[in-house]
């Protein structure tokens, strides 16, 4: 939770700007990132069922099972009378389900007739608590609107920058970590330990929160799939290994991704890593209030088009506040079709996977978009990383 | 993965007639649990839409992104002709989803005409997705199938059964290792890395795997709620914290909780720990086939009742196979509306979690149902660890 007032009444002021401009009456948040958002609220209980709704004028009401709701006043910034705990016997039950017991709470907070916005899309609200929902909210439509909060969230505050800056610190921690530790015969797991240690115990006095993703590292044959995590085998020389995690605190991440070739690398990886050092570079420069997704994909793709390489996914994604599965936002993309204007606050993991037939690289970035450019977030060598 | 063909084949065998007495032309099965269970496909990918369509009678077909449909073939045992890959620019599109794709190609899969089940409280399947999957396929109706496949996994196989076995061994070191470090004036994030660098690890040969959920340790005022996390800040002599962490390996759960004080225990605290290790007897002794959460409820309530002790929530839930951000399996749940009778080769994570008014105590045991009784995952005394 965050000790300024202010931080969270301007959040929630543009989340009724934004609510008003759609006409909705009311929203019903569940992705756990803008519960957290406008609420502070963090604990691991997302898991079953709940949501902040929001009136179109009024404050946040949560509501959550009984038994997290009991605590919930302590750990954010809802008062007591607006956490609402929905009965123990609800819980994982065939026959009912939770958002019936909301619905019918909800019902007294909103006006008849009006628009109701939900997050159609957000992990965690499924079809069943939807349609409980609807059905009861009867003298209300619902309506889709969108990754609503998550456009909120794109631009950050210097507090949240504060926070990326930390957990960009943490990243690079984790990362030079990884790098040193991993080693022919070491068992993945015991360098995903020291991995997981370094996010943990975080850097200069700040503790690190945990990872939205876990660690992921592809590795020999497997590194042409980019989402791999570890099993107990042996690292092997003369294999490449990408690896990506992430540096997190107070839920603010700093992804990072860097790729280590165990002994000497093939030709192909080291030209990709010179050509992908050369396209970061390039991605980077373009990057700035007034650009899009699709002007920092074409100084991307002018570096790479000539090398015979293509890409087809998207260059890297906004990021801030982040919650299991995801660190992403879901907002902006660094991508052709993305036409948003970037602007000063803004953060951005990018990310240059470049996954071959069998085989793959990753260099990445985390950044913040400012007044005249970008400000990196972490500070490692863009090379490929090699240990022989 | 698991080597034995035979394993994959009961397990789909057991789906198609819980399908046939459903009516369903196919199953989409969303929850990444589900879909490891008949695919071992464990990738960090669920963050973006995936599904397993299950025809009626048919192997199954997976569709992913395309990112992540190119290595998966590699990963599970879904043959590369059953594996669908969507196009990468469908991924975070504020104007289309890519359950819209995966609709299209579901089309051709199934006939028209008949039901099509879905997973309706499922996580990661939203309303938009769907709503793009009904839209997308106009001559099936959708079902809500239920947790249909989460009720096959109820009942353990032998295999799984020694997979929950290391989890278990791992769960039960994991603790030790939390109860051993955890002292006053050490950061909470400090001990958490050593309970992940214990959890990944592993005992006896076998490393850890990621857990659906991290470690938990509300202490203080906050261990009056269940489920919060960590932060950077010292544990305090005279304060009691709970802990709940799970053992996992090759995705199975063996989740544990254990209370630790600091110092001296109020005396309440103390009473209630002695009054939780008898109820904890009592409802072990009385799990065995035949039995229902409504018995073994009875049993606990037997004992606590006599002290003014009462409990809302339910005593456990059965375990297996989890991803984030749950290890429960959603079927049966050791409570008083529960009359399912219990079965050999059932798991269940049996948790005493006693929250009261700002404070709060938890033990717990996973175990798994003999055919005439139960057989501890762990073995940790059942009382109160005091650190003076």
């Amino acid at each position: 939770m965050i000790a300024d007032p202010a931080e969270y009444a301007g959040r929630l002021q543009r989340v009724h700007e934004r609510m008003r401009t759609q006409s909705l009456s009311a929203l019903v948040v569940c992705d756990p990132a803008n519960i957290f958002y406008l609420t502070g609220y963090a604990a691991w209980s997302f898991y079953t069922p709940q949501c902040l709704v929001v009136p179109a004028d009024g404050d946040p009401h949560l509501f959550l099972r009984a038994m997290d709701a009991a605590g919930a006043a302590s750990l954010c910034n809802v008062a007591a009378e607006r956490i609402h705990g929905y009965p123990e016997d609800l819980v994982h039950r065939p026959d009912t389900h939770p958002f019936r017991w909301i619905a019918a709470a909800v019902r007294s907070l909103i006006p008849a007739g009006e628009p109701v916005g939900v997050e159609g899309d957000a992990n965690y609200f499924s079809p069943r608590a939807y349609f409980a929902l609807a059905e009861g909210l009867p003298a209300n439509r619902l309506v889709d609107a969108g990754e609503l909060v998550n456009w909120v969230r794109l631009v950050k505050s210097p507090y949240e920058i504060g926070q990326l800056q930390i957990a960009g610190a943490i990243a690079e921690h984790a990362m030079r970590t990884a790098c040193e530790r991993i080693e022919p015969g070491r068992r993945q797991c015991d360098l995903v330990a020291d991995i997981l240690t370094a996010q943990t115990i975080g850097v200069d006095g700040h503790g690190g929160d945990f990872p939205a993703i876990v660690p992921m590292l592809p590795t020999g044959d497997a590194a042409g799939t980019p989402h791999c995590t570890w099993t107990d085998q042996p690292f092997l020389d003369g294999e490449a290994t990408t690896i990506e995690l992430a540096g997190v605190h107070g839920r603010y991440h700093a992804p990072l991704a860097r790729t280590v070739m165990l002994g000497e690398p093939p030709q192909r990886l080291a030209e990709t890593a010179k050509i992908t050092a050369e396209a970061m570079q390039a991605t980077l420069e373009a990057i700035r209030p007034g650009a899009t997704g699709a002007s920092v994909h074409r100084a991307f793709d002018d570096v790479i088009r000539p090398h015979g390489l293509r890409k087809d996914s998207r260059l890297g994604y906004s990021i801030g506040i982040g919650f299991p599965p995801d660190w992403g936002e879901r907002t902006v993309s660094l991508r052709r079709e993305d036409t948003a204007e970037l602007a000063a606050g803004m953060a951005f993991h990018v990310i240059l996977g470049m996954w071959m037939d069998g085989w793959g690289y990753e260099l990445s970035e985390p950044i913040v978009v400012t007044p005249t450019g970008f400000e990196r977030l972490t500070n490692l060598p863009h090379e490929l990383t090699i240990r022989r």
